[in-house]
């Protein structure tokens, strides 16, 4: 421990004198970087060095592998699962000061950022080229960040995960090399997918400092909608029959009862207390009209309500800021307490037992907490609601965490369908691919990482 | 070379113990398993087992691995860069006894399968349940054999390639464990995409026993069209206007001048002889009929002439069999030649500009040569016709080649779309991701055989 310590200070004198007040060893920031969003508690890092160029990162790498010390790679801090948390100590490698949008090609629908770049700078950019980036996980996270944990969110159904739309990465590995891992092509069967590789490997196999990103069209016209159903069951099999008869769903997000009370009295809204979907449609004005009303047909025949739609930017505005604020819904419903996020993803058909089980679960728990949903992916969140002083609502919850993953497993699905496994699910994964699947990951990290620097302890034990 | 030779003769003994006939080293046998659709001379292996379930794969890589020997997995042969060809001999792994469709899961839209499955095998079933399995390399492959080449096709612009197709593998490592890639979700955020490493890995990372894939409904209305151009840029122009106002074209093929000529002949078609699309639209009706429309009024502006719809299924399979006999067609226009197909994949605002070099290229050259490509990626063919004793001849399309992907690399594309790489672009790999992204891969490789004998050579040299 001794030397380690050393090491450290060592490290940390390093790079103070090679990157000035860029190197940062207070408490608060050190602090801001352990991951505050997650509900475990982050370990922080000895220090946070603000990065500028991919040239200052290999700088960073090398400096960390000669002293044998963490770097654990930041964008945004929003990610769920203990990510961020320096359980070795070690360096907070801060992408924030990459925030450039280096090139833009509206013609082959694709630009290049750093990794900085939010996807809400990026949208606010690309407005004017008439063109968007589809990936919403709601938080505005950066787009090294959602590449590296595998972002999703709520119009993957339509437009898919970072796992599709990331075309290229510039990644530093941990020796330094720097390699592009695609290029250019919408598609390529040129040797191993490493593109692929790196994206949701959070932070353990490189540092990715510049991200290709797939563009799209802004539809001619976007309708939105709200749809009560009698029972989840209805709302559930109106997703997947809708799915199978291909309508092509932009967004469609299930609430639950619990989260639509929560909904209706933080964002002003006066929905049905009921189970709910929540819907977008793209497309041409016709075509839009089309879904919607074959949507809507497929609804009524599954104790749906009447489809209240949204046209106007406003409107539409109104009710997705109510979907995107759901977070904050919940935890305004008990104050001074703390929201553990939570997730899993099944296949669709298994969606409604899947979340039943786990209403009944938590209702049996007396647990307060929302569900609120991807569900056209078959991904669901729960929303814990826990006092930060109760070790024993924050087991019970633990206990209820278990059983759902559980769940999803025995039906065919995986432990997290886009928060990643961090430190929260790090056994999860064990259980869901064998031992044999997960060491080979872990073969992998060691190649790839022999000094273990990079991001260690995430993912796997 | 005398120990290899033992050892060979050993493992042959011991394999015809165990598998009785289903060893066989006779000449025809061993010659078919060469891969006799590439345009490289296939090296034949020492015999060929045919495997009929995971366990007895995990026999046949143990006694390879016991006797040192190379083991190349062997689908429906229709790979065409060299794939199959056992250059330091070895066993032909012929996975088309393992012939099972498992289970279809139609309200998941899912379905497993074994490797030796094809994809006409698959559709067939398929077509009773209102579902069908969109990747179309346009041979009638093993899915297997698909997910090892991350194959792709006419209609990948709209359904994505095998990349996005595969929701899981189960995969047989070079030490005979047997790991399952993923789940049935339709998303997950759990650990590295091991899914995505070996979907392209050409049967050098593992051999794949069954895959688990993504179905889709069949549209309610789908709609063929054929439209030709005064200019290929014109066509190309159309192809880019029509991608970014989003009108979600299920296919859009081009073929060049020589390309309709040659199908005219073969299909007995009556073309007009100029650069033309190929396109189907599915949807409903109604967007069906909107998205031909949109599509119409983009080709007016750009030289399109009038297009020629076929709604009913006789007419559309026609114009479409035309197309899938595109390499047929180009066979027969020069008697007792051979086909080499090659192919790259460029930003689609690139692809005039890439097309118009090869053929300048081809035409400077004397050269015969058709092109076609699945332009909504950009992705496209050149099918050289070859005297097969004419070396100099040869050498002077492989020249043209070079020059082909030099020109694609230059333009930000890739050495392949959808070929792989095999034997026949080893070189060009390198030269596209460069020595360190490419020793990355290899590593890869490395760790997951260490004693080289799964597809060894392919690429990597």
């Amino acid at each position: 421990m001794g030397n380690e310590i050393k090491a450290s200070a060592l490290l940390l004198s390093v790079l103070a004198g090679r990157f000035g007040d860029r190197l940062s060893v207070s408490t608060a920031a050190r602090e801001q970087h352990a991951g505050t969003e997650s509900h475990l508690p982050g370990a922080i890092p000895d220090g946070v060095v603000l990065a500028q160029t991919t040239e200052e990162v290999i700088e960073i790498l090398h400096a960390c592998t000669t002293h044998g010390m963490p770097v654990i790679a930041y964008g945004a801090g929003t990610s769920l699962e203990g990510h961020l948390s320096a359980e070795r100590g070690g360096i907070s490698l801060d992408l924030t000061g990459m925030a450039r949008i280096l090139s833009v090609e509206p013609e082959n629908l694709l630009c290049r950022v750093e990794a900085g770049v939010t996807r809400e700078q990026l949208n606010t950019h690309l407005r004017d080229f008439g063109l968007f980036f589809p990936v919403d996980p709601g938080a505005n996270a950066t787009l090294g960040g959602m590449a590296a944990t595998r972002a999703s969110g709520t119009n993957a159904v339509r437009y898919g995960t970072m796992r599709d739309n990331v075309l290229s990465l510039k990644v530093v590995l941990a020796d330094g090399r720097v390699i592009e891992t695609g290029t250019n092509a919408a598609k390529s069967a040129a040797g191993y997918d490493i593109t692929g590789l790196f994206v949701g490997s959070e932070g353990t196999l490189g540092v990715i400092t510049e991200v290709t990103l797939r563009l799209y069209g802004i539809p001619e016209s976007i309708l939105a909608g709200v749809c009560s159903f009698t029972t989840l069951d209805g709302a559930v099999d109106t997703v997947i029959q809708a799915i199978q008869q291909a309508i092509p769903l932009a967004r469609i997000e299930f609430l639950d009862e619990k989260q639509v009370e929560a909904c209706n009295a933080y964002s002003k809204l006066d929905l049905p207390v009921r189970p709910t979907l929540f819907l977008e449609f793209n497309g041409s004005e016709a075509a839009v009209a089309e879904q919607a009303e074959t949507f809507h047909a497929i609804a009524s025949q599954n104790g749906g309500g009447k489809m209240t739609v949204a046209r106007q930017v406003e409107d539409r505005t109104k009710l997705w800021k109510a979907r995107h604020n759901a977070y904050f819904a919940t935890k305004a419903l008990r104050p001074n307490c703390r929201v553990w996020s939570t997730d899993v993803c099944v296949p669709i058909a298994a969606l409604a037992e899947s979340i039943l089980g786990t209403r009944a679960d938590l209702d049996a728990e007396g647990m307060l907490a929302t569900i609120v949903g991807h569900v056209g992916d078959g991904n669901y969140h729960v929303l814990f609601i826990l006092d930060p002083d109760n070790h024993e609502e924050e087991a019970r919850a633990a206990a209820i965490n278990e059983r759902m993953v559980s769940r999803a497993l025995a039906l065919g699905g995986t432990c997290t369908g886009e928060h990643g496994i961090g430190l929260g699910k790090r056994e999860n994964l064990i259980r869901e691919r064998g031992g044999d699947a997960v060491a080979l990951m872990k073969a992998i990290k060691q190649l790839m990482d022999p000094s273990s620097i990079l991001n260690p302890d995430k993912i796997f034990t």
